[in-house]
């Protein structure tokens, strides 16, 4: 397929992604918009031009809003045609691509536009479900001989987090301040974190409401998500490793969290289906699931220090997660909980079984005990100040390529 | 101070009180409301004829609306006014008593109306705060020699709940399915929950937004407090024993929690201020605090089977908790965690040190090996399908009473 908007060949953004944000037009106007190469479209006002006429139950202009949640509760026939539609529209010899008024009115450059947050998300949870994660954190803070925990292979272990503190790639993220207690000391002391990490994630964002009581299969959980995103939950492992137990991650996760800004929808993904881990011992019933539910995404962290050279870091898969995203919301809703439109459900740390692929720096520098060389020389045991983290993702096969572009975030000092 | 509104003395809603709630009123319209004796007040219709002209920052009719989250949003100095005003409308001789067309259009009797969710809660975090329920959960599941873990007293343990799954008083709980791994099997098994349980809590509501960065200091805590409800939050414990290491609750919490409809706010509470329990060892600057930040009030339990018969199992007492809610607040934000308007932040369970107020059954009966005695002869070590649980609260001192109602929920079978 090709379009008449001119792109890189490694562009994220080809015709084949599609993908879904909301942006800040001109600084002028709020708008849900799509994305091509480095054209953001404006699909607001593409839709005043009539251009999403015929797409049934599209009866009002949903894109004229802050957030896409309202779009994706029409749930997937809608949201599925309304991507075809654009599509459609972005190939060569379109309708569209004759039509120069709308065309000037419609399309910005990435220049000219500031990504928001995407959606509004009523409810965040965070799993746990990379093997190699889990194992590595085991073997560093529990038992190397028993790293998993006994629940750990029957199901996907996750805790809810904090959801008034997730923001878009580019917002600063001030170091947080908190309780610690080192190992040399008697009684906990208070500072800025010393410890503060990224972890490389992936989330996806589901579509509908449910009622209290009501579960959704692993059969249905698909129609159920609308896309995904990359996502950073950034952590102060020092405040965590002090708090977390009995009740679990708090403070040492919840002072912010950055998603990328463009929602890959799962049909976009569909190319890039692959088989999952085999899962031993067998699941429970309510865990098993069909097809090929995991997907083939390369993942890179960089870390930019202030001279501004990125230092790739990490390199790993989405692809290697041991328990699928059918398989996160089958059990999420098990017991009966609601999920809402927004909602976002993130995978936990992705890390392979290689060190160069771990997906944080607790992993990569093994507790800071092995430092990372960057370009120029200098050393990181965890992020500094003014340190900047950049994940990417993209999935290619075939000569087709979607991705994710970046989720980006800067430390700043602590207040 | 009397009412020309009669009332029982030992209501829960004296002139002392004016809680803040939503209502649906005869089956028409929503609207927030208040309460004395049995009477509840439509604010919307009150404001409309110009009751509230003279308040300073109430320039639009803002109980016209689905939730509190505007009202409260506007801060201390015009929730405080608005209470005030109407304590003194509702005072003997006042202009609203003279005033019949008013009484009969904004007066309704409790039974004609419905209450409602009264604030719409963006985040919901649970405290673990009560040094009795902590150390009967040490001694239980843990060390009986070593119950509390280290960090208890050196800050106030919590986590993140569900917030989609919290609901008002009167909405039933349908029991929870999921995974257990009772002692006796290797592998985990499947089936509805068999040892459901309440907790008895309480919890604030936060007023305010804050930035990412910012942090609420003990001294500021209370400005940001808006008021106060009764809390259950349902638990099934066979669901948490297997699940909860190392991340903390999930499923077995957030299948449901019950709050009471009316908000009580801290300026009602004022007169009930008491001693907080000795804080030893002493805790870091952040944490500390200046006057009575904690609150005398009266909390019981019911059980009610099947038959009607309320059977009192506990009597506990929200001054028995360890950390304050000024202490909660500050340690939530001390990171720069960002809060939300509407808010609810909740104590954990409130146990005292005699076991008749134990705060859930798994204490009273400890852990099921001491079963409660209904007035019918029947047993429980845990919650029966078509139990319902009951919750009261209030405060009382010369001669004064200021109270919450209650919060009941029924268990309905697992679907």
């Amino acid at each position: 397929m090709k379009s008449f908007v001119n792109y890189d060949q490694n562009s994220d953004f080809s015709i084949y992604n599609i993908p879904f944000g909301v942006a800040v037009f001109a600084n002028e106007y709020i708008a849900c918009c799509t994305r091509i190469g480095d054209m953001v479209i404006d699909l607001a006002t593409l839709y005043d031009y009539g251009f999403f006429d015929n797409i049934e139950g599209l009866n009002e202009n949903i894109f004229e809003a802050y957030t896409l949640n309202e779009f994706i509760e029409l749930g997937k026939p809608v949201t599925k045609a309304v991507r075809l539609k654009i599509q459609e529209l972005l190939a060569e010899n379109s309708k569209l691509a004759l039509d120069e008024k709308t065309i000037e009115e419609c399309f910005f450059n990435i220049d000219q536009i500031r990504m928001m947050m995407p959606v509004h998300i009523p409810n965040y949870t965070d799993f746990y479900s990379s093997i190699e994660h889990a194992t590595n954190v085991g073997k560093m803070f529990r038992d190397p001989a028993n790293a998993l925990l006994p629940n750990w292979k029957h199901l996907p272990v996750g805790y809810h987090g904090r959801a008034s503190s997730i923001v878009v790639s580019g917002t600063d993220i001030i170091r947080p301040k908190g309780q610690t207690k080192p190992a040399d000391v008697d009684s906990p002391i208070f500072g800025p974190s010393k410890q503060l990490d990224f972890e490389l994630e992936m989330a996806f964002i589901v579509n509908k409401n449910t009622e209290m009581g009501d579960s959704i299969s692993t059969a249905e959980a698909e129609d159920a998500i609308f896309g995904m995103v990359i996502f950073n939950d950034w952590s102060a492992r020092d405040i965590q490793s002090w708090e977390y137990v009995p009740l679990g991650p708090f403070l040492g996760k919840n002072f912010g969290s950055s998603v990328s800004p463009w929602v890959v929808t799962l049909e976009a993904l569909e190319p890039f289906r692959t088989a999952s881990p085999k899962q031993e011992p067998e699941v429970l019933d309510y865990l098993k699931f069909e097809g090929n539910q995991n997907y083939d995404i390369n993942l890179t962290v960089f870390l930019k220090p202030e001279n501004g050279d990125e230092n790739l870091i990490s390199e790993s898969n989405y692809k290697f997660m041991y328990w699928n995203m059918t398989q996160q919301l089958a059990h999420h809703t098990i017991n009966g909980c609601n999920v809402e439109v927004g909602d976002l459900y993130a995978s936990g740390t992705i890390s392979g079984e290689h060190p160069n692929s771990f997906g944080s720096m607790l992993e990569l520098t093994w507790r800071g005990t092995n430092p990372l060389q960057l370009k120029d020389g200098q050393e990181r045991k965890f992020i500094n100040d003014n340190d900047t983290v950049i994940m990417r993702g993209h999935a290619e096969k075939d000569g087709i390529r979607v991705g994710f572009g970046e989720v980006s975030g800067k430390i700043l000092p602590a207040n």
